[in-house]
């Protein structure tokens, strides 16, 4: 299948064969939001302030997220990564948090998944925690901002 | 923390205490979508059709994570499932997958978030398989379709 | 798909949706073996009498394989286990060990998964204790030998 | 304990150190089958043409398997697998499903855990997903093909 | 063997049969701390205030280790949990943090040990976060405070 | 926040960069100890001599914790480990089990998370499986003992 490497010739899903990639160091940032209404984002950010971090949690959820990446993703490699940062920032006009998160490792595959997975669950984590005043928030524009190491290169979105 | 019921009276997270809620049935669907280059969804659907599955592989990873919510969200209760339907339709105007998820059990919180979970896994997983084509995807559109159940009852999606 | 009850009428894999049925007591018994070179079994048996316990640390895997049964199998409904057993004994005609796993629930679904993975999950362990001196070890035999409760009623293995 | 290595001389169970050891390229493949009904085997082969597909639920419940092997194995070293396949043909002769795994990574100890525990946890699901149709089927001939790499060298079975 | 339940008369361990037990409201309050350096407890104090807070790091960690418990003690009965409370309080006199953890269920088995692992985890948490300035720390006192429901009824340590 | 190294500038926790420190030979040597009723520590003895191993239990226990440390504690970073040994010596004067765990890794960060974690999960094994006889038992004294390796060098608990 052109250019879907998780098949092999016959179609058959598999995890690549990356034993003869160099190791090398490797970089991802991923983003992505939780849109809501404003008076979600006011209890958010006053909670903050105050007594209750929404953001704290969901920061620490996206970290521990990463690390799961190889145990929800079916085809994705076990890699052991060496940093791992995610920021939630109040952002008025979207209204909403925007999402983004970092991840390194030295490795022969490169750690997007991880990335991506740490904005999704602390996406998700977000949801968790507001739904009870803001069924209606929606996640989304989770993207890949940026990747570098490996034999591709580095790549930048647009 | 007005509406924040993660948190208690001092702002401490903790987990809701539901001992005394009833277990009722309980149905929540959750949907998403992963948009892509028109290339990248020709090259999943014609794959689909001759060899290797890049949907029945991210169907698969969405009802699994369902089973993996209360690992993942720090605050969420930990309950069984007793169904879980994950659907990725292609869509020629995104372009690219909607995905669609249903989750019920019996049980004294909702599903809301093994339904998002689902949605958000298969998502990763759909980005995972197309990356090596399509770095530029993104997934959004993520949000809570329709819940029933529980004392707060039935809430539908506008 | 006629019988293959994972799937939905397009084929889709999805898991069942038990919500309406009874919670019953249910039980399962399953069996199997790991067959091994005589001296291996020897080596075995005479160090569970004087030290190192092979059987011990195969039966802890067992049980704790059970828990994990539907992180492993796709389509299993989670659900939680009330009772876990595994037993390992010796069997020179095999030669090897002959390994039985009984697990109990009151649940929606019946829990011959659990048995069968207890099973398999103690032979691995076995065959991983014992393979410096043997690797030419084969796990064989894995069936259910009983299962009762739920709509379907027993079933025993002639 | 002569030979088992997972014991210190007490017969004490303990984690082998391999720190020493060097880390070099490994491989390893594991083999086994599920035996069937030649009905049920109709089924699965006829399901995988038209609609449903139990072979490709299973390869891939086998591979995610492979992932989960340190934390199933009790003394069983984690380590990042670079490659997991695995694969189910149709035999009938048998009548049932022949299942082979080959795993690959670079580290200080072997695989053969790895892909039994791929094979074995593909042929649990297919006994899941069968099972409504067959509680018959034996899980047997799991065994490992081959193995190279490391201080021991190679290893084939006869 | 006398009272260790979780042996049979053959001294197998096993998972305590349960089947039989009354599903009835369970709670179980646990306790321990950490002991540090005055000038490490003077940190972790001040940085709450300002920024860097370990003891919300600390908190969720013990809440989402209770989630794990059934995973990290072998013969712990799985059981949803519907309640996490963990709180981590400074004393100067120790001097270090205090922890109690508060967790509740309805179910056939205590939650003893999801307390005591809240604990546990909180504890081990605040090692990791403070241990760049303080390797000396030590965690004690972790007992079990109070535990009612089932047929042992109401226990409270003197 | 000075030496918390586990925030950053903002006081956001994250999980450290470690890409830039070198793969050392590491190794950290963690111990604890439960207390219990001298009636307690005498079955759990008599048992071991006779049947059933209450010791052998908990060394499993903690040596598998130990390979689930940074799923447990949020910004530990996920490593193999390449060796993990754990032994409980009775001690009448306690009275109790004294615990002491080895681990060792060649990595860019230390294993003291997992030395202490395979200490405590130990702990609470004896803790699970003694508490139908004894719940007033205590878990304390854990602290590190010996770590090596790494920029920071030998540490040893005076």
């Amino acid at each position: 299948m052109a250019g879907l490497t998780h098949f092999d010739d016959e179609g058959r899903a598999h995890m690549v064969d990356v034993s003869e990639k160099a190791s090398t160091a490797r970089v991802a940032v991923a983003a992505g939001w939780v849109r809501m209404a404003p008076e979600t984002l006011a209890t958010i950010v006053e909670g903050r302030a105050k007594k209750g971090d929404v953001i704290g949690v969901a920061r620490l959820a996206g970290i521990m997220g990463a690390k799961r990446t190889s145990d929800l993703i079916p085809l994705c490699h076990p890699l052991p990564v060496t940093k791992v940062a995610v920021d939630l920032v109040p952002d008025d006009t979207l209204p909403g948090l925007r999402i983004e998160a970092t991840v390194k490792t030295a490795g022969q595959t490169g750690v997007e998944m991880e990335a991506l997975t740490a904005v999704s669950t602390a996406a998700l984590t977000v949801y968790d925690m507001a739904k009870a005043i803001d069924r209606a928030m929606e996640i989304g524009g989770i993207h890949l901002r940026l990747k570098d190491g490996g034999k591709s290169g580095r790549y930048e979105a647009e």
